[in-house]
């Protein structure tokens, strides 16, 4: 423990200051800086005394205590980081691609996107020092590839990076990765290695530091539903930065339901000119484009939903395809208003969500795609004439059974218009689970070798069991650690929310997806954190999302065999990372906490003593 | 039933047309409109034929149903609407004041705040259609004064509105109050009066009003905690504005705590210099005297707390007047860390708070003051060596009786300071309920006539009417209704905090002071919500106050004898209308039950058929 102390307080002596001591204490008003003690950061008073042994917070807890510094999410591989820091030029930071891959339009989006995340850490430009080391970051891909990057189910993200300091005055950093997306992991990484010093007013570098690291599950997801209110693509965009961030890698767009339809399909412009709240709330194709390639640029796939046959309603009302369109009582046909399910008996609706289809396999180019099938309701489909009057011309019954079949009807038949539209490949479909993904349905219509169930269960539902020994993939969004709308008030009566009370950041950290899995883990391909947007709007997206969707984001990049406790310190300099960046993150506790770490846990006390 | 609904569909034909039927449904792509029907608005398809009955959402609400338009919150008194609109001009705005009282900077800011809530409404200049009617407005205040406008506990806030239409293109207005605040109120209320017309393009007024309205209770308030988070001033006018729309008073600023001490006591800078946050996290006396104002030209009283002898920590460290600060494990001494009480037993201690009293009241001048008084800790004193040496030399034991008294002493010695600084008036003093509120301590330390008790226990503590029946005036905060922190993740361990679950807009809206004063209701002043902020910072704010404050203003302006359910879909219009005024708000409801009125509740279908 000596040793680390002492190297910490020795780091500052080794810094080039531009800041003489009377000046920082004088001018700037700053009164406090930070020591490490016994492994923790300790705020201490600055004094001339003791100003060249004083760092700043995010100095000393890059080095302080834990070994990965204020990394999020921690690096699966071996780290180690030199106790020494330097300041940097940031004027004087250069990328260079170095295997044959020219720097295109991608690249470019990267770079500037990577220096907005150095230039962020800077309260002020005015009151920057001048001066530092040259920074030169060396990329090199191993795999060559043509064309826009795509990530699938077997992309590695893997990456080597390793920073060294010359003598000649400068820092080179090497980051290795098998393609595009390892690489910018391994930059979003680096970027947490610059930190800003308000003592000496620079930015500051690792000086030397080597980092193997890699995922442990490839799916690693946020859900956001844009049809029960609509969200600007800004607000979008603000959730792919924060994803970036923590290398989360999949945006699912739950993009219509009952409620509204604001995706713009030209072939059948009723169901979003209808559909949408106002022609202001539509996602344009250009609108879709744009959040697609803000996600590559992110290293997120961006993955569509058409949510279907329930959850349809606006937009679909002179088709003469639904059943129980806003149907009162709605409590009898469906679980909240307004209800609306596809008729899968009136045969121009495939037709129909060929065209939907054609235009998000155009639009996003999924490689994996999600056909919702969520909540259905017998009572909906039976509610309709017409569809009773098929069944009996079928010759079945009207047993619950015989519903079951219809939806399996609509899933073949559904499945059959992707296929048509998806350039010749069997797409992976995901589904929720429901009835249908149990047995005897799961065996009759759902594939394993096709389907991926997502699950939304909670996680000790023992029915994940029966849907991972039957050998589907599957992705845990249980609701009782994963819903993130879930503890707000109640909306169609008073009281709270039907998944209340509020989840907590600890929760979702500790949700385990071995521990959910049990012996079929190899089954898991990750996980998303939901926001069902009943009672969130652009206003509190970001708060519902972060800091909670980081935790998710360590759970599965890192899968910590340790629990949130062990976290908490560091998800506290990372929350303010997130804010940082123009990300409206909750606050976790009293910024107090933050300053005097570990003061705070009620069994701070007893684990120090 | 049939007459308003003619009344409502006559309405459209009488409107000046600036945009033909063919532009609206071409050019603005506008696909919907409203139609009164059975007191309900009904979305309705446009199209040649009905375009000319077709209304938008806010015009139709203001009429059809609920007498009372879209107001919030509900007058009090006599309301009279004439169902028909005209188009205002919104270049051609005057509002003249007709008493002798000149336009004074103070008028001159109510006036531009006024002109910004109309620009507010409208989506577009460039798209707003020109013409309409010219809006005179008179205010008259019946109260002759000489300065600055100060709100007291015997304020007559009420006004009355008069809206009327010549026969010269001219819309007249008429508010008289008693003085400042009422007229205040009735530009408000005017304001409400006033909705843009996104089929017309256009904004309008209701053409002929009568209105009497005054609040039910006097004290209508939100506490913000500003040092277990601090809160920029723009924040701070933020959710000012918000109170402004609604009628609230009373800004509770609850400014330092043991976290932190962000306000400017020039002759005491130790304590804001080592106990802010940061040296930018500091109210200066000019942001102090900025907000004060602010709150002056929305009708609103700013009162301080200085919350003692607990909840004192930073900025005191080194001053020797403080017990176990930041002691740990901070459970056996406090509620949260860190701790730190007062030491009530040192003379100079008094010279320090004399001269934060002093700075509180030359900046806000209060007519009351707030003293804090809870969560004293008899462990946190009794851990001092030298309180103990100092009861004893007094002759006093060391049980918590002893310990009550110390705190007797505490109060009566700090209320001798208030009292000098406070320009020899004996200004109410506010104390929250703890033990001391408890007899026999009340009886022996806190005068009926000079006390007034918070309330922050549930409401059907049986504590509130022992305290009631002695004669103090109440401010009623209980947690179980207004503290809207309440419901977040815990922060000191896992798991939920500690006042959870969230608290939802229903509750607030039914917290019926009456009931909970029982026979004393004439002893209620009003009611405070409250905003601890130890998971709470500017980027949660709004939505954590709004909409709830809302309900709480008309829980406290009309004290309905209805309950939420009548107020929902008015509640929803009313969210808008803040988030079109830059507030946050949450989103109660998925935007579809926005726009289908009364389709969305469990037990709508139940109340309609």
């Amino acid at each position: 423990m000596n040793s680390r102390i002492l190297a910490v307080a020795a780091l500052a002596a080794l810094l080039t200051f531009g800041t003489t001591p009377s000046e920082a204490l004088n001018n700037d008003h700053l009164v406090y800086g930070y020591e490490c003690q016994k492994g923790v950061c300790k705020k201490v008073e600055l004094s001339e005394e003791n100003f060249s042994k004083a760092i700043s917070l995010p100095v000393c807890r890059l080095f302080c205590g834990e070994d990965i510094g204020t990394l999020w999410p921690k690096p699966t591989g071996a780290v180690e980081l030199e106790r020494l820091m330097k300041q940097v030029d940031v004027s004087n930071i250069e990328i260079k691609l170095l295997a044959s891959r020219k720097k295109d339009n991608l690249w470019n989006n990267v770079e500037n996107r990577w220096m907005d995340l150095i230039h962020a850490k800077i309260p002020s430009r005015k009151s920057l020092n001048n001066g530092g080391y040259e920074l030169n970051i060396g990329v090199t891909l191993k795999e060559q590839h043509d064309g826009l990057p795509r990530l699938t189910l077997v992309t590695d993200e893997s990456y080597n990076l390793s920073i060294d300091s010359a003598a000649d005055g400068q820092v080179s950093v090497n980051i290795t990765a098998e393609n595009f997306f390892g690489a910018r992991h391994g930059l979003e990484t680096l970027a947490q290695l610059i930190v800003y010093d308000d003592i000496r007013r620079e930015v500051q570098i690792v000086t030397k530091a080597s980092i193997y690291d890699a995922p442990v599950y490839k799916w690693r997801g946020l859900l956001l539903d844009t049809a029960r209110n609509f969200f600007p693509v800004k607000s979008i965009k603000r959730t792919l930065d924060g994803m970036a961030m923590v290398k989360l890698n999949t945006f699912h767009w739950h993009i219509t339901d009952s409620h509204s339809f604001p995706f713009e399909v030209p072939k059948q412009a009723e169901l979003y000119k209808l559909g949408a709240y106002s022609p202001r709330k539509v996602y344009s194709q250009e609108d879709v484009a744009d959040v697609v390639e803000y996600g590559r640029v992110r290293g997120i796939r961006v993955m569509p939903e058409f949510d279907a046959p329930a959850h349809v309603g606006e937009g679909w009302q002179h088709k003469n395809m639904t059943a129980c369109f806003n149907a009162q009582p709605w409590k009898n046909f469906c679980v909240e208003p307004p209800c609306g399910q596809l008729d899968p008996t009136v045969e121009g609706l495939y037709n129909v969500l060929e065209d939907i289809y054609s235009d998000m396999f155009k639009l996003f180019n999924p490689d994996v795609f999600h056909m919702g099938g969520d909540e259905v309701s017998v009572n909906c489909w039976n509610s309709s004439q017409s569809i009773r009057s098929w069944m009996n011309a079928q010759g079945w019954g009207l047993e619950e059974s015989d519903f079951m079949q219809l939806w399996g009807h609509f899933q073949e038949k559904a499945l059959e218009r992707v296929d048509r539209v998806a350039n010749g490949t069997r797409t992976p479909i995901t589904l929720w689970t429901s009835r249908l993904t149990e047995a005897p349905f799961i065996d009759d219509f759902l594939d394993k070798d096709r389907y991926i169930i997502q699950i939304w269960t909670t996680g000790e539902d023992p029915k994940v069991k029966e849907i991972l020994k039957r050998g589907y993939r599957i992705i845990v969004s249980n609701y009782d650690a994963l819903y993130f709308d879930c503890g707000g008030a109640g909306w169609v009566t008073n009281g709270n929310n039907w998944c209340s009370p509020y989840i907590g950041w600890q929760k979702v950290y500790d949700n385990s997806l071995a521990k959910i899995a049990g012996d079929y883990e190899h089954h898991v391909l990750g996980s998303e954190a939901a926001i069902w947007s009943e009672q969130i709007d652009e206003f509190t997206l970001d708060n519902r999302f972060w800091p909670r969707a980081s935790a998710l984001a360590e759970r599965l990049w890192t899968n910590p065999a340790t629990n949130w406790r062990q976290a908490e310190a560091r998800i506290l300099m990372h929350r303010e990372r997130l804010v940082e960046n123009g990300i409206g993150a909750e606050s976790l506790q009293p910024e107090w906490c933050l300053q005097n770490e570990d003061e705070c846990p009620i069994d701070a006390y007893d684990a120090q003593n």
